[in-house]
């Protein structure tokens, strides 16, 4: 079975690789564990670290149609499509999200189309495809107003996934991660970044910057679970998601101050003063846009898992950070 | 001021440049009515009957970029963008609804942003953004999840003028238009077309088919309502439309049979009889996926208003009909 996974280079996009190559198997076509022959990564720059003889290697702009022929051959049976441009860089660059985050996407679903095996896509969409005024809880009937452009292209791709899935072109899955925290490595352009950040950074002795109050309310993820969504997400049977593909993840609704309290829990209150609050009105723009909290019940229902509490999610980042990798 | 309306050689467009010209102002950015110094109209074809000093006709092909460029110049300070693929036919061709229905409005929005008056742009949406599991009424809550690509295509438009009207590019306004009927001429692709078919044809002595069953509800809006709408739709104060540019037009709830007997009270019983029984399974589908009743309470709050019955409908086409117009 023939794999493609775009923006492999990221984080999400390596551990999930990683993981297929543990696991050996995905659900073919009519459902059943198939073994994997072939994972393509494709990212802009070239993923590394990974010597495995399943392993294809394709480097390009994720918009240039070309490169995506090169990595989505006839023989591709499914896609992980997590390439994007992070949600302060798309609001900032108009276009150049629109093309990462809108055109590749169609560019991919145009060329699975052409496969007569009907490929499974599994599309990570956000939760900050809901913006405007929301409930207390967001349910799964909650219409998604986007608030930010980054949320506009992700629900504009959820729509054209739903469409041709529709059609019957692809086998489409889009999934609404909420914020993946503890993302390792460094600061990124996404609104998002401090999550990880207020909790990674003084775990190293370093001093993070958190642009947003305590009370702000968040709705995470943590890697472990947001890969084992994929996959889930993935096998499970397409026909369950009725009139739309787009699903809202199952997470755990917390807030800057739980997170906070969980870290000092964990690794004691010198570790929690390491977090210099500092209000950013951008950012808190884009962030408080979005639903802090879910009923995510027919995720839950399909058999998506939700982390049971912030501290695990901070034990886990300190066992993987021990453990040197990601 | 000047306005550009694309799709201006359809019934609906040619009508709505009629109306403008008669009328003679438009809302300008500060909100006041300024007179209209220049109409440009764009159609694929040359809209033809308009001699009036104010108007400048440009034709091509509306997914072009070149096109586009030369029909919304810096001075445009309004768009009314009504061209678009009719849903039978974006159904059938997939390729050609995106670019017309979808890419052709992106390039209208990436032009007007160029514009530093923030170009007022209505966009006639469509009810067809809705499908799947809907509620008895549909209210402005509902979440849009279309089944046909026609839906999909004009919804991802919707988000589009959203996300650009919150940055300030534009001051969108995106009309989710009931059936237009009855609308004159000639049977089109539009899978709603029977809608005014039952009514045009046997009131000309035709023969009449129609492809669905009596009880088939429908939300419904007479040509001079959607003129109306449009116009209105430009005027009001952007503000008022929230987190979402679009939104639900008023209609009337009516049903195949409703429309018939109000034919048949108008014109008597032998025009009704005119209309033979043929259900189409491929426009059954696409048609039974609208929804036939809303709460349009946003719209009703905002100014617009709907027909009041089926019969006022019949009477005005048979006016317009015997005025030897459309």
């Amino acid at each position: 079975m023939d794999v493609l996974v775009t923006g492999a280079a990221g984080f999400l996009g390596g551990r999930l690789v990683r993981s297929l190559l543990t696991r050996g198997t995905l659900a073919g076509p009519d459902g059943r564990q198939q073994p994997l022959s072939r994972i393509t990564l494709l990212d802009v720059v070239e993923p590394a670290g990974f010597d495995d003889p399943r392993v294809r290697l394709v480097s390009g702009d994720i918009a240039d149609p070309e490169v995506i022929r090169a990595a989505l051959t006839p023989d591709t049976a499914s896609v992980f499509h997590l390439a994007a441009v992070v949600s302060g860089q798309a609001e900032a660059d108009l276009a150049l999200g629109q093309r990462i985050n809108f055109d590749a996407t169609r560019s991919i679903l145009d060329r699975a189309r052409e496969n007569r095996n009907r490929p499974r896509v599994v599309f990570t969409s956000s939760v900050a495809v809901f913006g405007g005024p929301l409930p207390e809880t967001v349910v799964d009937g909650t219409t998604p107003t986007p608030q930010s452009s980054y949320g506009a292209q992700k629900l504009m791709g959820e729509i054209l996934l739903t469409d041709y899935s529709r059609k019957g072109y692809v086998d489409g899955r889009a999934l609404r991660m909420p914020t993946i925290c503890v993302r390792p490595g460094v600061p990124n352009k996404a609104a998002s970044s401090f999550a990880s950040g207020i909790i990674r950074e003084p775990l190293s002795d370093q001093e993070a910057v958190c642009p947003v109050p305590p009370a702000t309310p968040l709705w995470v993820m943590s890697p472990d679970k947001a890969i084992a969504g994929l996959i889930h997400g993935h096998d499970i049977d397409g026909a369950g998601f009725g009139a739309t593909r787009a699903i809202n993840m199952p997470g755990l609704a917390t807030s800057v101050e739980e997170m906070v309290d969980a870290l000092r829990m964990v690794a004691g209150a010198g570790v929690a003063k390491r977090i210099r609050w500092e209000p950013d009105v951008a950012v808190m723009r884009i962030v408080s846009s979005w639903p802090g909290r879910f009923d995510a019940a027919r995720a839950a229902a399909l058999g998506f898992a939700a982390d049971p509490d912030f501290e695990s999610i901070v034990r886990a980042h300190v066992r993987d950070a021990c453990a040197g990798g990601s």
